[in-house]
């Protein structure tokens, strides 16, 4: 299952809008339709959208010439600017430009081919420690959704529970809902469920307290940044599931691409935390919860310091903090 | 605000049915009305639902005679048979059936008195404590619902924060909303803003976050048991504000009335927990969130250990588990 590719002549991409009720294909075969689809996030999460950016360099390369060609870029760049993977992604396509629009797209197509290699090079690292760490068959809890929906297939710390269901060493994945946006009830439970992974669902807080009852032998979670002294910012609620592991002694991995650490960010409290403000935490969807006028915190991450966390899993190595090993 | 009172020979109560879109009393003046009150949850809350059964009694007495007054009795004891306390209040107002009517709606109102003032004294006791354990004023962490809406008025932990407040000792609550029913940002939101206390809404992983960076300065819970030596149970996601007020150095209270310790209950580990099913977590008010066929792990409640937990209030007295003290 790939979330995202080039088929045909078009980008076929997951409608990520549509999950979990139906499963919807979009061929994309103009640059209008891949800026809409981005736009209502119909693909979403840095790798994913990285591609999605090649992808429409490339499309854009076959199908317009000139000041169309550079105005579609533009759009193409423009259509969500905090993401900095979609940027990227257009410029790598961009350089092979001269080269003509089939350089273009093999150079796109062998991104989404090294994001794919890299989701099952982590997966099969993680694997390996967290049996390494306990006995198989193991029950393993996540968080928010980091799975192929984010990146192209496979995913970070989802890749690293599909590896264990594919070697028969997984008893079952606990993804925790994932509030405000419940990118784990949504999504992550929707992913296992097309591989046929055993899994339940938590409300966020019940991960802590199931640790503490000894309901699970592992937690991995994916990263937004890792610092350079390992302190890693993640989805809201990590750092409670970090908390609940550290004192069940339960081994708490991260797993992220090496394009996630960030050295030139010392150490955690240099991490600045954005606040997406009330309107997520009031309700969800079409449901309202609070009062109307209610006000709200509404931190998107939070940061796990080193020292409770077992390891760093990237595409390449195992980084083992509780053995004092550093970036 | 009182949730539940007696006037005008009919039960008043708010219908937190319809919380947090509208106030709405209802008057009910008879036990065929009263049933159905408790039976969509219109009351809820132990000592709330004491206080139903004790007035229910008191309006059976007034109109009822004989068998017919026999069958209301039972009606109103079965209308939530797992609420122990609907149980209490009815066999309390029954022991007083001899003296007549208007004796059973005395005693009746003595129960709720002493409900009342057991709240206010929680208030006074917590708030005391806090000002002692930190600088006011203070920005005070909570989950669930413990307000005047589960008990008479006031409430437990909340009954805290209020007296902060009319003290000019609160900066700001800081309610979780508590999924999967959302007690908090339902209820909690709404009886802060009955009382015009500041206020901001949190997800439940955001709690131990902003511990961690120093954003609160106490946490209060309420208790639905303690055991002998202090383990408490409350409501999923305690345990986690546990976790991160320890790290954070910040008092982590318990309020809860006398009633609540159990002492025949050694200590956490003996308690069972619930599993309440995983439609309440499949789904966010009315909208659906997960895939149709998703199982889920739903405790009900977990256990924070007492060496997480600075104090217990009671009514009666604060018990410094800090200090070594034990019940």
């Amino acid at each position: 299952m790939q979330t995202i590719e080039w088929q045909n002549g078009s980008i076929r991409m997951i409608d990520q809008t549509r999950l979990p009720q139906e499963l919807v294909y979009l061929d994309i075969d103009n640059v209008d339709d891949l800026v809409a689809a981005i736009k209502r996030l119909s693909v979403r999460g840095a790798p994913a959208l990285g591609v999605a950016g090649a992808y429409g360099v490339a499309l854009a390369a076959h199908k317009l010439k000139g000041d169309e060609f550079d105005e579609a870029v533009v759009r193409i760049r423009n259509a969500r600017p905090t993401a900095v993977n979609l940027g990227v992604g257009v410029d790598l396509a961009l350089a092979s430009l001269e080269d003509g629009p089939e350089a273009v797209l093999a150079t796109a197509r062998a991104l989404a081919e090294q994001e794919r290699e890299s989701s099952w090079a982590m997966g099969r690292l993680g694997a390996d420690l967290l049996t390494d760490l306990g006995s198989a068959p193991l029950r393993v809890m996540t968080i928010c959704n980091t799975g192929g929906l984010a990146t192209v297939e496979r995913g970070t710390a989802l890749s690293v529970i599909l590896e264990l269901h594919d070697r028969k060493e997984l008893t079952e994945a606990l993804p925790l809902e994932t509030r405000p946006l419940l990118q784990g009830g949504r999504l992550t439970t929707w992913e296992l469920g097309q591989y046929g992974a055993p899994h339940r669902l938590l409300v966020d807080s019940a991960g802590p307290a199931l640790l503490s009852r000894g309901l699970a032998d592992a937690v991995v979670i994916g990263a937004d940044r890792v610092a350079a002294n390992g302190d890693t910012a993640n989805k809201i609620g990590s750092y409670s599931l970090a908390l609940a592991a550290s004192r069940a002694e339960v081994p708490f991995v991260v797993v992220a691409p090496e394009t996630t650490i960030d050295m030139n960010t010392p150490d955690g409290a240099s991490i600045e935390i954005e606040d997406r403000g009330p309107t997520e935490v009031a309700g969800f969807g079409s449901a309202r919860v609070a009062p109307d006028d209610t006000d709200a915190v509404n931190p998107a991450f939070d940061v796990t310091p080193v020292d409770l966390i077992t390891a760093l899993v990237t595409d390449k190595r195992v980084v083992r903090f509780d053995r004092g090993e550093t970036l």
